[in-house]
């Protein structure tokens, strides 16, 4: 631990911590106002959660929990187990974004369904549509499989984001979850069942609910949950143990391990109970884990989890392209996990990773009109996808085209909820200043403790350009962190007191970590960081025999893909040319890239990751053989 | 078709069409008495057997076969849905033994079962432990899982092996068969249901039952079975209709693909009726997948299958080391498959697979004792596993030891019944004379339809040594012709007129494929082929990504591996130095190896990659970088 500061001030935010290196801020401190964020914060709140509730309605997801009320259940439920989290991630989503929105039309879909599922609350707090009913099974009947405690995981999250953006609403919300976690620390307390849940969350939901509510209990349940793990509570399976990381316990592991959802909830859960418990033995071999997960179980992407069969990671340096599962889940996960490392120790290096995993995991997965979702994402295609139907559920991970909704569809409200909140991952604060973590236009507005007032606006066209320009907009002695991403040698930073370019300070090196700027700042004055934003190959590491011999290109924070549609071949067929060098020109980059079947090399476009599929079915490759 | 040839001989092999390019010898014409697959007849008789039997009996899944018959099912019953197939697959294995070796405790051990499972059979000849009492689900109510063909086509396999090894035997599995598949032909025939099994195998069921007792209708059903194929008669899964071969007719696919047993076992029984309906055009249609799905879709160990998900072939190239599946089963029903094909047009490279395949992929399941067996065949272990415990039930190929039994255990018996008739794979016989594909010592003897007898002895150390003595033992004029594997380029010939070394001709060169030799033998003559059995470094074929950059060793028909109990370090650390060669010494195969961590390279033994994992837990792998 490497800071005891206590926090005091509610922080509009879906990670709360009473302490830790740095303080998160809030979505109403942060604002993304333009670019590449922004219009996927648009889209995400014009287009995608009202294809999520019109799902979630014409899947029978939402009509569970009245047919709960009704007592008809179970005739007629539908879905799998965990339904009924996908209607808490949205309401979760819906919360972030009524917040940071301010719409009606919302909170009034919100205040809808949250009525709907109070109504399927019993009366001790117990609230799920799968169990617990004559005709269903018992409650906590089957833990491995059930995902009761998972499920209320999520509804905990959401009363959080409900409670942080509309604190005191009269909704209900933040009622149903006490009442389902008093329940829950009544029956898996000290002196309840020794068990655990097969999917990791309760222990993530149960730690921020304690930082909402101030209730020591949760946080306490949250911490025995954490330690049960690895005691083999909940029996064998045909995965192993390390499936649910009950195999080995999370303090003792060497790498995240098991189902890449799974490892990532647990282990962001573990760095809530380390932070909250002040248990900086924990907290270091957290940190060591993930070292040894982004040196070793990690694409070039941010992308987690190899297997398709049990959606895990696999061994170390298993890292096929063309069976990447990574799962968006798994990729958001990773998020959550290294935000909560980030906040709790200030390396960069937290933040680099989350960098990484929102331009090329996260803003992979939706469409452009954020109606249909990646759920696995591949780093290499061989065959073209069909089309998936925008009528059709899909079974999970199963197309190579964007699908408009899955049998198992955890990564539509998943991506939701994060796009709502994502402006609470762009910077922190500490006594000292605020921390810019991620680049995006907008504006930064917060009071530090000594009540010093940290205000600036930003304007960059990150990641198509390089330049994020910082314009502080009020008066004040503090200090200023940037973050200068692991890729970028060459970044310079200059001055510009008052924003005169006259008067500019000579562009000074700023090498990849974080640059604190000390300043008794005007309000006009500019903090101009260059970012070397231009093409270039990165080798793949010899030990992952996936792609040996093969380089990457990235550019900025984006990794780019050849695609079909640019080579007018299968990506099989391409070879990159001897001493074959990227190059941009007009914002487009290029790379000679020669035939198998013969020819002099062309000049082939490459397209940020993100992008691709979205010109129909295509073969495409990340990783590109040089021979 | 390229030859109409009638057979009227019964042929006590596993596989007997009616006609074709060549005529299976039994395993009262080929004997073999010494060497690599003796020693694996002989444990499998001596350990396996019993070892099978012991399981089938302590699992529970003979008993079901006693609680039908008691009526008290489906009280009690155990085993996964598909496990009457185990007990009727090792019926074949006992019967081919008992043909092989008349033992009689085995034959008592044979009737005692056979008689436990015709006490289970319905009167109309349904015969399933599974489906179709009160409490179970309806026959044939779940053709997608239920498996109820597929287990019957195993026990139509187990009484041709029956009557064709001990015919009119009184033991009533011919009978039991028989009252089965007219039920089958009844319920699914033209005017029956339109349907399909999930899991094919009743069609080479129903194709050798016809062949045995010349029913034209189970002929006729097998066609039927295999034409229906690719309608979407099953429906839709997860893994998309092609895992059950349903996606497309089998005539139009262009590779196999799926689920890789499933798609040999289904692509054999299309031989078998491409064959007995002198369909040309599906024969040659099938040649042509074979074609494909070996130069794109198969292991160099001759495996298939690089899906763990789906146990199913992957995209073309999709080969990877770390996550082979290459099941056992699937590389028997690539044996099954070849052989079929080999048979229909005697073209040599069918039996250049059936080698690779059975000595790296079938001898490499069982351990050295025949107590335990590899179900998947990895070419790459990262991780050293735990040794399984012997009185264990494993999940399907979770094991990186070689395991005693899974919870799905196909594996085991089919291994049993594959090596008890291993001698009917080895030769053939055309007008002219005989073929040897498959190289043992041991003996043949047969007569030609013009009443010739060609009859030899094969004496051979192979695959440790490349010399094959071919010893004539009876005077006569045919044509013996030898297969000379593809790998051995430079392999030579000799005649040794009545075996005097003296009077030998100079070895001539014997270019890979078939080498006739037409001759007046007289008992006592020789002749000798010697293939160039030295190791010989394999390049990866540039398109299978994960091995880019990588070179394999062979010697002769066996695969090797580096295995880090004789590296001295985890396998991944090995870099074969600049010009590595393979050295032979004493036996002992040796190549420089550099560490990744530096110092000078030192030669390290290769082991067949057959003979890997023996010496206790161990990392592996089969393809090396070469930097």
């Amino acid at each position: 631990m490497t800071d005891t500061r206590t926090i005091t001030t509610a922080i509009i935010a879906p990670v709360a911590p009473s302490r830790g290196r740095l303080r998160p801020l809030g979505i109403d401190e942060v604002r993304i106002t333009d670019g590449f964020w922004a219009e996927r914060q648009r889209i995400n709140g014009d287009a995608t959660l009202a294809h999520i509730e019109g799902r979630l309605e014409s899947e029978g997801w939402l009509g569970n929990f009245d047919r709960a009320a009704a007592g008809t259940l179970p005739e007629g439920r539908r879905g799998r187990e965990f339904s009924d989290s996908e209607v808490y991630k949205y309401l979760e989503a819906l919360a972030w974004e009524i917040g940071r929105t301010d719409d009606d039309a919302l909170e009034t879909r919100f205040r809808t369904i949250v009525a709907r599922v109070a109504a399927a609350q019993d009366p001790d707090g117990y609230l799920n549509t799968r169990f617990g009913r004559p005709g269903q099974g018992a409650r906590w009947s089957d833990l491995q499989w059930g995902h009761e405690l998972y499920c209320l995981g999520h509804l905990f999250q959401a009363a959080v984001a409900r409670e942080r953006t509309r604190p005191g609403a009269d909704d209900g919300l933040r009622d149903i979850a006490v009442r389902a976690a008093d329940l829950v620390c009544r029956e898996f307390g000290p002196q309840g069942r020794d068990a655990i849940c097969g999917h990791a969350e309760v222990e993530v939901g149960l730690a921020e609910l304690a930082r909402l509510t101030g209730e020591r209990r949760y946080a306490d349940q949250a911490a025995l949950f954490v330690e049960r793990h690895g005691h083999g509570a909940l029996g064998e399976i045909e995965f192993g143990r390390g499936y649910f990381q009950d195999d080995v316990p999370v303090r003792d592991a060497e790498a995240l391990h098991g189902h890449a959802v799974r490892a990532n909830y647990l282990t962001a859960a573990a760095v809530d109970v380390a932070v909250e418990t002040g248990d900086a033995e924990l907290l270091a071999a957290l940190g060591h884990q993930w070292d040894r997960t982004v040196e070793r179980r990690t694409y070039i992407t941010g992308g987690q989890g190899s297997h398709h069969q049990d959606e895990a990671f696999g061994e170390d340096w298993e890292l096929p392209s063309d069976r990447a599962y990574s799962e968006t889940c798994a990729g958001i996960g990773s998020v959550m996990l290294s935000w909560r490392l980030l906040l709790a120790t200030g390396d960069a290096r937290h933040a680099d990773l989350i960098e990484r995993t929102l331009f090329n995991v996260v803003a992979t997965s939706p469409a452009p009109d954020g109606r249909a979702f990646y759920y696995a994402n591949t780093l290499h295609q061989r065959v073209p996808g069909r089309p998936a139907d925008p009528d059709a559920t899909s079974p999970r991970a199963s197309s190579s085209l964007r699908a408009p909704w899955f049998e198992v569809s955890c990564c539509p409200p998943n991506v939701a909820r994060t796009f709502a909140s994502l402006g609470a991952y762009l910077a922190t604060a500490d006594d000292d200043g605020v921390q810019l973590h991620q680049y995006a236009t907008g504006s930064v507005r917060t009071a530090l403790p000594d009540g010093t007032r940290a205000a600036f606006d930003v304007a960059t066209g990150y990641p198509v350009d390089g330049r994020i320009r910082v314009t502080v907009v009020e008066d004040g002695e503090w200090t200023l962190t940037l973050r200068v991403p692991s890729w970028a040698n060459g970044a310079t930073m200059r001055m510009l007191p008052g924003g005169a370019a006259g008067a500019a300070s000579a562009p000074e090196p700023a090498a990849p970590g974080t640059v604190p700027i000390r300043r008794d700042f005007r309000a006009g004055d500019v903090v101009e960081l260059t970012l070397p934003i231009h093409p270039r190959a990165t080798a793949a590491d010899p030990r992952v025999d996936a792609v040996r011999g093969c380089v990457a290109i990235e550019r900025g924070p984006e990794v780019l893909a050849l695609e079909s549609v640019d080579l007018g071949a299968h990506v099989d067929e391409a070879v990159l040319a001897p001493g074959a060098v990227p190059v941009e020109q007009d914002g487009v980059v290029r790379i000679p890239v020669a035939l198998r079947s013969g020819g002099e090399p062309a000049a082939v476009r490459l397209i940020p990751y993100h992008a691709w599929a979205q010109r129909g079915p295509s073969t495409m490759r990340v990783w590109i053989p040089t021979s």
